[in-house]
């Protein structure tokens, strides 16, 4: 049993770490920590650290980066691996989030779905065999609040990609302007919006009279709080260092 | 039983043609008209329409510009229907076809796959309907040595469905080169390009948390072999004028 | 602007429906009715209709067949519209509610999704084109808790293809059992059942090289609430009698 | 530059496997054999080995199996590798293939698409990740002339995917003849079929809230055709032995 406590647990990632904690066997909710001190759950919420009685196995961060400070002192004191899914870090609070890693385990990932991460390390493979005889596009379908285009998961997958070919591609995201044929050595990424789509991936590699197609749908953000719980389990036994998605999918995969 | 004549039946569309006329039923190849004149078919083939001596049903012409004139004077001599989907005519000869068509019925579309023309058709009722709470885009995919972006087919369906919004929509080919919401009032079109990909186009009407997508493939080019025998089929019945997969459409949904 | 009453308005669905009420602008919630009578919305929240002091323009009932006697006097005497969404009404409820509808106009339908209702419709103009040269699948994928298969969605839509087809086909649902050709005259329905996938039906016409297909995916329960608004926007313009979503989307189509 | 030689270099796949060559830069066509000995190619055709003047790299063989002897002796005599495609051997036939690889290499493999056997790789790894908290489905399309259902194919992805797993998991093909909830322990396999299709698999991990697939798409039966020239190139180098397109991946992914 894994007894975990939750940063930020009256936020709405929060709550969904909580109920993602709760559905599973292996994994219990000790306690959690936010500002706002209230309880609507079925353990105790604490304002602060301080006001904890027993320590956790594992602190789950879902908050915001105001609550770095005393919720690290608290892990390195009490020797308590860290799952940080908090975004918006100064490279100040990074430099003291790597520097409690010396001390404790530390989970720290841009993206924190097992299914994107798996993802990426899937077309990576493809890349690896595919790369010089298929032509690799990128499609990612996002809602139409969405600011920037392509998404940032686009990115991750594309540069992950890259690092496999022997050349570098170039990144084309228009091809309407220009009249020739594709490149080889690029990469296609096209960026669609619409509707309330959470969030959605693919990444196709066509050959000759053959293409394979790895994608990844979200249905909701509550895949990222499901995730945060998988590398709290896998954190727990740890030593100390710095750890994201692709050590804990390496893990799985040996 | 339909009889037809295939003009240009030694060439790679004209060789679909016939195969497409010979794996039906209630369709038969009466003669062949082609340039070379040899025949490696169980029916004759001739240079001209001058060696005929029965009178086709219909005639299927899937050949160049340059046969244009004497199929016509054959056609509007012997009163019989032409599907036309030879490809490239200058304007005078589209005259000559419109002309004819005063005498005979001519079928004559931009794209003769009976798939495409649906996707076209159900793309607009569905933006009649959708189009006001919905947002519309459209990903098509082509093989590698594709020049131009989007496909003329993405254009004929964002056309089509333009026709049915309340505001013209801008068409948008790029969104990486700026940071905002997505306008009500645009179709995005993407172009992925890769391997050998015959084509695919895909509608999307993305809306409050659910998504209609609309979408044809097409496996090679012998579809517009067998949306031309359906077309002659089709005329074979019809009066005097200009027909397009629109009216076949239209006559098979009432 | 379409002033309407929420009936079941604290439950899940009535929640939505409050929320989609809300985001639109030509709408607006006069009050609800709820059995329990509390009010965490910014608009009355009555046990009973007899506390109503004003009179809505629809009412949207989303709520469980023992509200339906009280709901249907209060819109008979006041002659108010109603949408129907509660489902598991006796024979004797429905005779109750064709009854009203001699009076008032009543919406009443087994799938409130505009997608849903909308894939039905092209489903059956892409059958009535297609149908006697295109094989027709369905494929639909739901939840791991899911319990009946294929999904009643599934259903309607294959019945609503039978309709539209010569000859009345087959569902066929599993073919590993024999070894032979798919039959001209059958539909194969597949049920994929996985994680918390809330609904997906897609229908293909696999013709000679070429396959169109139509799809809806739904991200989650709101789509019926969604629906249920647009039904009651619909509804207060029609004169008495019953109405569907084929009666809606008819309506939009022309 | 790979010295090819082409045993059935006449028949469809021979055909195929000769464009496949002549298409790479690194590759060459020696001399076909086939029993009908005439060359349309530019290339020499001989009946039998017994011709040939001068000595292949590697020998590709898409013949039959009349054929095995003659190949293998000049194959072991000479120490050429060879690529055997062909299917439908004897388990004597086996027996021979499996001894000629103690003095050469040998490449034999159930499906010689690249793709499919990386579908095969990447569905393992993803089932070993995601197995024990993902359903996991699978749905083959293919043409409505084929006799067997699920597809060879498709089993061999359930059976590397069973690998993975703790538990050995059962096949389910129907759903509609029971009313239950999805057991953890099965993978449900859905044959559609339709059309021409050629072959699309495509296995779905299902999750809570996100969806990972992996699909394959074959256009036309060349994809064998280039799988077997990728083989050719990858046993020139190899020791004596049996390999296969798992080996050839292994290769390619370190």
């Amino acid at each position: 049993m894994v007894n975990t406590a939750i940063v930020g647990c009256n936020g709405k990632m929060g709550c969904f770490v909580a109920q993602a904690v709760q559905s599973r066997e292996d994994c219990n909710v000790l306690f959690g920590v936010d500002a706002f001190g209230e309880s609507n759950y079925n353990f105790d919420v604490f304002k602060t650290f301080d006001e904890a009685t027993e320590t956790p196995d594992v602190i789950i961060d879902f908050s915001n980066p105001a609550a770095l400070d005393g919720m690290l002192s608290y892990a390195v004191d009490n020797k308590v691996p860290c799952v940080i899914c908090t975004t918006g870090f100064s490279k100040d609070q990074i430099a003291k989030i790597e520097d409690a890693a010396k001390t404790i385990p530390v989970f720290y990932s841009g993206n924190m779905s097992l299914g994107i991460n798996l993802l990426i390390e899937l077309s990576k493979e493809a890349a690896k065999i595919l790369g010089n005889q298929f032509d690799i596009e990128i499609v990612e379908k996002h809602h139409n609040l969405k600011l920037d285009a392509p998404s940032g998961t686009a990115l991750m997958i594309a540069d992950g990609i890259s690092e496999q070919l022997d050349e570098d591609p170039q990144y084309v995201y228009d091809r309407h302007s220009y009249r020739r044929k594709r490149s080889k050595n690029e990469i296609g990424i096209h960026s669609v919006r619409g509707g309330t789509i959470v969030g959605e991936h693919e990444v196709i590699f066509a050959g000759h009279d053959e293409v394979v197609t790895i994608s990844h749908q979200a249905q909701s953000k509550e895949v990222f709080a499901v995730g945060a719980v998988n590398a709290a389990v896998f954190l727990k036994d740890q030593k100390a260092g710095m750890y994201n998605m692709g050590n804990l999918l390496s893990q799985k995969m040996n």
